[in-house]
């Protein structure tokens, strides 16, 4: 069987990352195009990867040397981009957010669902992660009773300025919105979001750290602490509370050392790919073994368009101070 | 030197538990009288650690052969028995709550403050643990910058019948209320308690487990988790969030077994006696140490106020699921 | 570029396995041909990864569409097998032993150095761990000074019952022989075994656990304890101890479950598959990617003699009691 | 009752730490009487915890406010001091070694066996320590199946230079012969001890590390890594291995810390005090309430002589490089 051909659309650090994997270590599968707003770094990774440029992304979608599509262009794109998927009937593995609105989500969740296949699968790569995989079937073979509590801990060493507290929301903490949609397999009902003193690496006005605290369809809790100027390294740790035991990922604890200042311990995971890289890879593969027989495995749609709700509620509770519902109309 | 003479006021689990310690593993401290309720319980801990009975505890704490006194009687008896204390100016060892009402506790403090000596002191053992103790100290050095964010995690195995919501509050969140205050060096000004689904093991209308946040005067955020019928252990773990680390104790990593399932881990300390008894013991030695020269060495008056205003606020959070504000009134 | 065509010679588990991962997670593979003793077996693994099956091994080395040879078959087959891809100049993976005695290992070795291009790779694959991996960077970079000490642990669940003494260094000391000239770069000079008590579990007259101790070129001092019917799982645990620090890996902690007997703990790895098969596939996509232009990429003909040699010194240490010296000859 | 009135024979490091123990935590005693070589050091000490010099030990031991004896003084004055306790029949804690020569020690055995009370206690702190406390009882109870193997594990950060390989194997080495008795229950009959490359930093001729191998009577193996120049903190690690499990203590992991340089971890144990003062402190205080009775409560003098018998071997396995049999004589 040939490879699938696979059109990668906006090539920074996700989507070169992305292609890289692609075209090295995904079986089945190479880039023939690449696509980016700018072209001598579209130009860089189809020199580096293979395939060609195309400025447009939506003729890169429709090129006839293109079998599926990974969008991982800025969220404002992905509505068009999204869709045009559709228009062709390609499958589309899409970064999150899927869309950067609830009613432009929620109308491809609709269109999708006419379609009668999927074909959209959202970038939640924490799925395919080996601890979280083994701690939802955990949860499911009921080793922990029935879940109660979760307590999610997200912090990044450092962040570029722009990430205000809203930003946060959307750009961290949608990682959290599904890891407990995932875990706790039901929807988010609510979002409250608490804001203390914030260190004084953060911008004036950005509340960094903060609790956002979620509340699901069956009552229970989820907490999540989202600091991201930890000056650290990249801790993300999830501990579920349940009524027969609990459970906890994301310790982190493989070389030990003990040195001469008296101590032992060992690195924290610096950056998204040492963490989460096997996660990536893995979610790539399954999805390519998928697309190439017109489907996906993985998140989809309604996924991508639970997150963007919870999200934009969750940006309301920042600025409002006030737990705020959230909605998602009719289900499917 | 001779002996300090001790009368232990209410010898159940607590008082028994002190009043064993004072006449065995505590140096220069001898139990006189011991004074209950239940008077053959009285009897039989005089019995055990010798002593004399006296049912009356005002009379216990008047006499002759008795130069400090251990109050561990129900809390409703703590306002009566620590105002005779102060009335015959003897030290006190005073098993939380200082008083059951806001008002009764704020005037010990100030009827304290007009005698000018410090005499009572509030069991909130916990600031003798050497782990807590260790974790203020790498606060106070500097080693984890500003401190933004405290998590406390509270958890029993189980507790009988009448520990209700607001029992909740006051029995165990109290533990936290002061860990938080002694970690922080500051007051608590307000209380929210976050409800969700509860555990079977719950009576009716018990929200077992809750999340209780606290927020500090500088705006820091304490969050608590409070479980207390996990049917697995006695799990206290406190991780402080600063600008420039985190730091986490309670992890309970000691004996580490492998066994034939596979599987490899420890035992949780199965009740307080087993996680706490060295700080007691410290507890009990140092205010034996310093009551014998008229004094006391550890959490005082002020400090057992503050967790009783908190405590009344967490109670009303817990009725009203509103955030509620505590109001310590003039300071000392 | 068109996959590299793969003869996979021997397809019990770890052959099947190879197999699995050739034809699926390792990317510009494919297995053409099959060949195994039992010709049903390899039919079966042919029917599920594709490739048509071969019955005489040297037949399918010689084939028009093999460009390279993967060896798993038994280690009697091997000395053969390796000589024939010497005499066609096609890359090989050889699972371990190289061969099965000293002489015929060490004329493979000087036969590939003739020819000057490294074709012989062996399948030490926790080289290619990436704990192992981050153990050796930390030893190269000097992060624990001079080594001095390397402890390791070998443990496994449960073995057949032809694992005797000899077989257990043949088979199981074999990793650890090249795991310690991996860390230290340098030769093991003598071997000692230390026989104890044996678990009920062994057959009569095999030691297990046995003590084995390596001393290198430098005279720094490796043991190791090797137990194969633990009852418990697989465990694989590496302490290198150095003049400033020490480091350890194989400590196996991820997800952390307290439980309702009042426990805290996790899985321990129950396999080779759980705990190396990253490494395996880390391996296979270097070698795959070696192959395609010619060469290798990993321990090679010389780390596979020295192997040998090393364990057949171990092999008369068991059945001597005494410390043999390992003489590998002239160095290349 | 009144206090055990005790004299404090030696106060270098070890007998000033427990005259100050015996003075302020341990409940029920008092120093009376404190002897040195050095008359400064005792008149120092004594000035501290109390208690009056006496130059002489003998007269110390016979002096009549004195009600028990506690044996800090080099080893060579053992012999003399703890047969003039037996000679008054006063009840003594002796710290390691018991005596200096095997004869010795032997005698003292057969003297006390023959006067028919234990009197003497041997120094051998770990017994008490409640990790060690956790895995015997672990042991006992059967836990690991039938014990097979001992790994030990001792460093220190560093030591005065006398400490040659003999001087390792007598001081510090001597702590785990006796945890394997008190582990293993059973006499070691032979010790080999492997020296391999030492650290910079020990002085020329001096093996450090090296790895010592006791043999139990029922064939049982022990392995201890000695290495007390590590430069890093006190490590002392104990590994049992059983046929139906195995555990380890010692892992150290309290306060776990997470900080700028993107690390996770801890702090060793700095030296002996904190790593045992309970220990010593549990030790003193039980061997206080047996002596006020007029006996002993932990290791005794036999404890002390198959120490002393095994030290011996060990010293003469160090310097011939064999392995030496232990000969403990006739049983009592």
């Amino acid at each position: 069987m040939s490879d699938l051909r696979i059109a990668v659309l906006g090539v920074g650090m996700m989507g070169a990352f992305h292609a890289d994997a692609l075209s090295s270590r995904i079986r089945g599968s190479r880039v023939s195009v690449v696509s980016d707003f700018f072209a001598d770094k579209a130009a860089e990774v189809a020199g580096r990867v293979g395939g060609r440029v195309e400025t447009d992304p939506i003729a890169a979608i429709n090129a006839d040397d293109v079998d599926a599509v990974l969008i991982a262009s800025p969220g404002q794109a992905h509505d068009e981009q999204v869709n045009a998927c559709l228009d062709r009937g390609v499958p589309v593995l899409c970064e999150k957010p899927l869309t950067t609105a609830v009613a432009s989500a929620r109308a491809i969740v609709d269109r999708e669902a006419a379609l009668g296949t999927p074909l959209i699968q959202v970038g939640f790569m924490r799925r395919f992660d080996p601890e979280y995989v083994a701690l939802k079937k955990l949860i499911t073979d009921g080793g922990l009773g029935n879940p109660l509590l979760v307590h999610c801990t997200h912090r990044n060493p450092d962040v570029p300025p722009h990430f205000n507290s809203e930003f946060m929301i959307r750009d961290s903490v949608v990682h959290e919105v599904d890891v407990a949609r995932f875990l706790l397999d039901e929807e988010i009902v609510s979002v409250q979001v608490i804001r203390g003193v914030a260190t004084s690496a953060a911008p004036a006005g950005t509340s960094d750290p903060m609790i956002v605290v979620f509340e699901t369809a069956s009552g229970r809790i989820v907490t999540d602490e989202i600091y991201v100027r930890t000056g650290v390294a990249y801790e993300v740790r999830t501990e579920v509370v349940g009524e027969r035991g609990s459970a906890t990922i994301g310790l982190d604890q493989n070389l030990v050392v003990k040195t001469t200042d008296g101590r032992w311990g060992g690195s924290i995971t610096p950056g998204f790919v040492e963490r989460f890289g096997i996660a990536y890879d893995i979610e790539l593969q399954r999805w390519v073994d998928a697309a190439r027989t017109g489907t996906i495995d993985g998140p989809g749609a309604w996924d991508g368009y639970a997150a963007v709700a919870v999200c934009e509620a969750g940006v309301e509770a920042v600025l409002t101070g006030q737990k705020v519902a959230v909605d998602l109309g009719a289900p499917l």
